[in-house]
């Protein structure tokens, strides 16, 4: 899907989450699990997912505890396998929590969510900017003790509020961005150079009402089940990987306001559960579509 | 939506279900009841709705057990209301069973599920026959007592074989058509002339995936819910008045072949669903919307 | 099930929301309607159900519309008819917000989710004050503009603190009260005395898990799918009639405090569709068994 | 939970299905795939659990393709690592159907639905015979081509009719008893002797409704869900291991009859899901609970 996924390893020890894939052939797993098994390691979770029987690719997490002292020679050996036998990998120390950027307009259920999740250590995540086009959310974040950021839209000119976008983006170091219902659709080039992943909610069962006014969509075509999508945000408006979905029963009596008002309640779920997978590394993105490692 | 559903008034006494459609405005419930109670029928079952708070349309459903011999009399009374209201109106003796054709094509399990739920009075229907694009499924509705007729497709003149089914509805004296999982496209022709309503299952959560193959699309897109929709057929594929959807959650382990097999679950009971609803005369269509009177 | 649905009707005009219930008897609808519409209302929804075809208890609300200068007469002949018809009833007006008290302990996510609610209009209340038992939640509470008291439990004398949520309650007029987690058993004696609904939102699938730590026992039953139970509390623990359940799947790698994680997404959901069920003036309760009116 | 997990190991090649448990410990996964991936096997599928992260138990399912002429050494291996490494272990061929015994009472909806389900592939099992204590069912296994015993029930001497039910299982040679809405308790003398898992549906969500009337019970308690459990059969009634549970919507028009009726989906799904997540050795059995490994 996007290069954002292939960084470079991240260094650190006690317990790692080992994101891997390459082409299946015999002997992956006996590898891997021997390598780490000689250097004291104890695997913990282990889950992988070939696509095909024979052929296919191969896709692995890992959640293994590394001795004290033994964190370099662990890298050193990831790397060293990761050549061998042509593996693309990540590693993230569990104990490190993620840093994710939260981009907003003006409706709170969304942002308002993460916040609490974050603070109540549901979220294993830290927030340290909250980023919006409006200035209506401002005191919502700041009761969480997040600073809020007002980059107004400029519809002349949509790379000026990119371009402070990702400076606030790159001093916050942030690990991934979150689309918290913003309602600004984001450039092929802003994605490029954010280089992180970026989490949006929509609020269709995609691939059903792709864009703009899902709800009115839904209710004008007589729907009897709304949902809500999380997934990542490629250059092709809401076809990204999708990571999570839910959905909400709904009625005759419904209008595009009622249904609004109930889908709220799946999109700040699905969203929140969208980033506890991507926070735990649990997410592969193979051919637009997600394996989710659980 | 279609004018089938407007056919003349059955007549009937003991308990009968009266649905009422017109322009909303004060009085109207007032009216009807009235107009009933006076005739010593008690409302059993009262269901209402309006598009709008002011100047929508109103729709009515009413169970009303009528004393012996005062059938004529309620039918007399209800005709001249509509006349004075401007009211649509339709009445079904709830004694009477309707009589549903099921068209079917290779897979069985829909029509297994309408055949097994007919029998055991699960739902209140007779299924004078089963008519079929392939021989395959004749032993399955003949285990039930059902007649089957093998009606070739032919793709040179459609109207042929639509012109033969055509025939064996009338023939049947059917008050309703289900298409269980049949795989032709049937002609507005065929809609137009069937005279009596038609619902249809497809395998997706309408809108999404409409049309051949949804199973392999929402493999495609790497959907994590998969869902079923019954709906009125009318000419435009797809895009008929939803009765019932319901979803099953499938994930990265899933391909179309699975998906189809988990689908097969929902499938048939949405496609039940909606016959009981239709069957007991709960559904209204208004602009391409039903309304469920529950 | 208990006297304080039985308050003295409400006066207002505009829009009345009337709930009514009798022994079922033929012409009652009619009775009601006639009534109604001879005073110029209209009936905007009406909603009607009862238990057996014959010989039941029916039960009916309607959302009526009443012309300026009318109220007066509306209520006196809803009096009137209450007297003919052995009638009990209530009358509410729409426009009127119904007052709100919360009880809280430490959990946040139910009373936080009320209250966000509640100023986004997505529930029509006013929350005069929010008490607990801890005094942990008051900057929570403040943020939103709503008084918090701190009411500490004494396990020596429970009538102490319940004197003085009596107090409290009293002195805010409220209409209802929620117990959002809260985690202290109320005698039977507030209840009696509290005069006003109260409801309470239990973390399991009632009746499974009656009392104490419900994921606990949850995860030790290994349940593969968790629950949450808004009811009306009544003297018995846990055994109030259920207004609004919701269920999540879990798994293998779930434990209690997993499970009570993933809970708290449909307990606050729960809880919320029942507060708006009740201020809405949908539910009727007959013989511990709620009829909503939808 | 019981002994008849823990039969023999089957002997086999081509791909088989390994699943392996033992008190948790670094090096485990090593040892297994290093012994596997030396005898030029190749792992497909592997999925593992511990119920702690340190000092727990561990759980392991492995899908393994045999090359031609190894079956014999990687048994061998297999047999040497379990002594070992202290390993309880089963080995099953994936090509070969596990044979399902089918007891059921007068409700045919589950019994029909594993007919339906084996016969086309669906579920990978063959039925050898259905066994009833009622001569209702017959003709709709025997449709099937599936022999029928019926073996009625002796309120004077439960020993009697089990005694014959066992002859008949150990004559087809079953892996494993499904109870189809088996309405007779068995000793647990029977499931002693049976000596093969034996799965039971029952129509709640366990623990709610234990034992007898489920429905009626929902109903009386007012639950606004209902729910179905498939369990494996232990001495303790409704009290087994959970395999798989699903829930469905009611409301108070429902009485215990429609409940009834609607949960006959859920029954059915719920039983199949089950069956399946068995036959493909998905199972694992920890302290009554289920570990699934999907």
């Amino acid at each position: 899907m996007n290069n954002h996924f292939a960084g470079p390893a991240q260094t650190g020890a006690g317990t790692l989450r080992i994101r891997a894939s390459c082409a299946d052939r015999p002997g992956l797993v006996s590898a891997l699990s021997t390598a780490l098994s000689e250097l004291g390691c104890n695997i913990r979770e282990s889950s992988q997912f070939s696509t095909e029987p024979e052929g296919g690719a191969f896709f692995l997490r890992l959640v293994v505890d590394v001795r004290p002292g033994k964190a370099d020679a662990v890298h050193a050996r990831l790397a060293q396998l990761a050549e061998t036998l042509d593996l693309e990998y990540q590693v993230w120390p569990a104990a490190r929590r993620k840093r994710m950027a939260v981009l907003c307009s003006t409706s709170d259920h969304c942002v308002l969510d993460l916040l609490w999740r974050a603070r109540n250590d549901d979220l294993a995540v830290d927030i340290p900017l909250v980023i919006s086009n409006h200035d209506k959310l401002r005191s919502a974040a700041e009761h969480f003790g997040v600073p809020y950021h007002y980059v107004p839209a400029d519809p002349e000119n949509r790379k000026r509020p990119e371009a402070q976008i990702l400076d606030l983006l790159r001093e916050s170091a942030v690990d991934f961005v979150v689309l918290a219902r913003y309602m600004q659709i984001l450039t092929d080039d802003f994605l490029d150079r954010a280089r992180v992943p970026v989490i949006n909610i929509h609020h269709s069962l995609l691939p059903a009402f792709v864009g703009a006014q899902p709800y009115r969509r839904a209710y004008e075509r007589g729907v009897k089940i709304i949902g809500a999508t999380a997934h990542y945000a490629t250059p092709e408006l809401d076809a990204g990987p999708i990571i999570a979905q839910d959905v909400e029963h709904v009625g005759h009596t419904d209008d595009a306001a009622t249904m609004a008002k109930r889908g709220k309640n799946i999109e700040r779920t699905v969203l929140a559960r969208a980033v506890e997978l991507h926070v735990e590394d649990r997410v592969h993105v193979h051919r637009n579509r997600t394996i989710i490692h659980v």
